[in-house]
């Protein structure tokens, strides 16, 4: 099966979209912070949201159509103000924000989802969204998918959106996705839900069945946004949408299906790739590191030490000057709570042997420190001869994330 | 009962200790670096080590001669190696420095402890070692604990050291301590032990049976150093090590007794002293923050809320910037997987009302800054009615963090 990337897609790629980005006046920077996405054709829609108790306002309300197996319509996307915290007074402004688009483009409020992200605990300013809706409502276009990806960052550097084909019984298939993350970016593997100050929405043209579309999402969660942490926290807003307006004509797509496999291969590609991206575009990232664990008994075992090393300060502070001091990484899978044999322990930076039967190798520090340099590091760990293994997508801790985030006001 | 400060109080306070501190050349800053502390009696000795996997030789060593419960005559610490995933040249490295130190003092190896601190994975320079023990055992004197104390540290900006007085039975009991810590600093409560790059050593010339003296230490560890977290990365070499030399002449303290009683609230206080100089001198430190959570159903439940928070590089770099970013704290007890109703959630800072029913109260966002301001800054968080609560002892996450650490070479 070929994947054909489109150059500059985005989420306005697949048939049926239409996306735009507006400054609405949240940000106090004066850039874009509303994002409108429509689909010209009831949308079939799946979704997962963070597993964080103080659940955002925006994603109570989205939940709760999602539950309810509704087709989708349109998803108003905020950043500048998480209204998380905001109690009852922000359900009735994450309403009002679906009832508003509603109004403006002849749907229903339950056909409407809403996102927002940003400071946490202050009230939505509706004023300014009323009017940025209104003002998004008519900059809707099909060419509006990369000024949408633009309007959904907060601290991030650069919009990240991507879109790419297949070929479906005969029919050609688009798939789009935006994303945005920075900071608050955590794995929270317990309920096997998305992760961290993250939005993510993938888009397509395919027709495809529901519950198809809910497996795909699951399935490719594990293999993407569950799979990275950039500082450990995990975010109130977290949402992934995807969105399908059926209009490649193929053949509709069934769960575990040839064409939902091929289906599931593309989308998976597509949501690895925005998830590999918000790593690389986190708070102050200079170095991405894929971190691959094995050895263990379990997977659940070797993500487990993953996560510890991926969440260590003393790490992420070694990985940022390129500072070979693997013993780091072993103290902190030894302290992971998973039992195994330190003299079984090896260890790679980029396929150079680093330890050997829990010691360090004679491979000179210079060489050590010269593959820390690369912007994108393997890492391999092995703990033992077991079958489980798991791979992290981390990332290093730079003065520039302390900076960010001392004094972070939108 | 009254507890006496020693002005300048070290563990060679306590009758029967001498101590020392010199420069063996194992740092490249040329600073002292050998410390050994002597008991011209048998010491009844107790400890705790790190619960790490990856425990170093000298814990490996020291765990050893704890359990046979046999007396104590000396400790030899170094700084600047930390004979951590050295194998079974390590191994033989830690029982060479006991071999050597009972040689020059007279001793049997097994009358020796030792610990180490620094770099992990590099083979301790025995011929260092060996020329400044030889130094080291003509240097003790009754007036070596604050050398002592200045030998043990690595990053740390400043020696920790105190003594303090007791009267017990008519007689006065003096009790001494000292202790080094700086990174890898944090509470590991699974095994209830110490944590983190943690040296501490007490002494005491008070009579006092063994299982007394380990029931006193580990009654204070919880009170202590179990709840403290610089930046949560627990170290291969965390050591507690405890001894009485019985000079005071005080009838011996059993377990439980009233005499006990009193012993372990000054053993407590003065441990609870060292722990906290421990926080405030962690790297880059530069607020001390202490974090009470209630209103949980259990007391464990508590910690795990409390450890997310004091674990997060966004609320730590929060304090660091005194924003009052509150919606962080409440994120973090959201993802510590403690359930609790987020609608009943109450925040103070220095016991300002901050969040009242999980929401932002109208306290100005000035005063909130302002009491972040304070070195030592007091925060309570209450999730409910429960009687579940729990202490933390933590600090902020600074630039001076991230500098330290990514370029660690002692």
């Amino acid at each position: 099966m070929t994947i054909k990337i489109i150059p500059s897609g985005s989420v306005s790629s697949p048939s049926g979209f239409q996306a735009c980005g507006v400054k609405a006046g949240l940000k106090r920077s004066g850039q874009p912070d509303l994002a409108l996405l429509y689909c010209e054709v009831p949308a079939t829609a799946a979704a997962a949201f963070t597993s964080n108790l103080f659940a955002a306002a925006p994603v109570l309300w989205d939940r709760k159509i999602i539950a309810a197996g509704q087709p989708v319509r349109a998803v108003l996307v905020n950043s500048g103000n998480a209204n998380a915290c905001t109690g009852a007074a922000g359900l009735a402004a994450a309403e009002a924000m679906a009832t508003q688009v509603a109004a403006e483009l002849g749907l229903q409020p339950q056909e409407v989802l809403v996102s927002s992200t940003g400071r946490i605990g202050v009230q939505m300013p509706m004023d300014i969204i009323s009017a940025g809706t209104r003002l998004a409502a008519r900059a809707l276009s099909r060419e509006g998918g990369i000024a949408a990806s633009e309007a959904i960052i907060t601290t991030d550097t650069r919009p990240k959106h991507r879109a790419c084909q297949i070929e479906l019984g005969g029919k050609t298939v688009t798939l789009g996705g935006m994303t945005k993350g920075a900071g608050m970016i955590a794995p929270q593997m317990r309920l096997c839900t998305p992760q961290a100050t993250m939005l993510a929405y993938i888009t397509t043209d395919a027709c495809i069945e529901r519950e198809a579309l809910a497996s795909c999402l699951a399935a490719s969660l594990d293999q993407s946004f569950n799979r990275i942490i950039v500082d450990g926290d995990t975010s109130t807003n977290d949402t992934v949408i995807a969105l399908a307006s059926g209009l490649a004509g193929n053949p509709c797509i069934q769960s575990g299906s040839p064409d939902w496999e091929k289906f599931q291969t593309a989308f998976r590609e597509l949501v690895a790739y925005l998830a590999k991206e918000m790593v690389l575009d986190g708070e102050g990232v200079t170095h991405f590191v894929e971190l691959n664990v094995s050895g263990t008994g379990t997977d659940q075992d070797a993500r487990r030490i993953a996560e510890a090393i991926a969440r260590s300060p003393l790490c992420k502070t070694a990985w940022f000057g390129h500072d070979p001091n693997w013993g780091r990484i072993l103290a902190a899978a030894g302290y992971s709570g998973v039992e195994f044999e330190p003299a079984a322990v090896a260890l790679d930076y980029q396929g150079l042997p680093i330890v050997r039967n829990g010691q360090g190798t004679d491979t000179p520090e210079e060489k050590q420190s010269e593959a820390l340099q690369n912007r994108e590091i393997r890492i391999d760990l092995r703990v033992g001869n077991g079958s489980g293994k798991f791979t992290i997508w981390t990332c290093d801790l730079s003065y520039e994330y302390v900076k960010i985030n001392a004094d972070y006001h939108t």
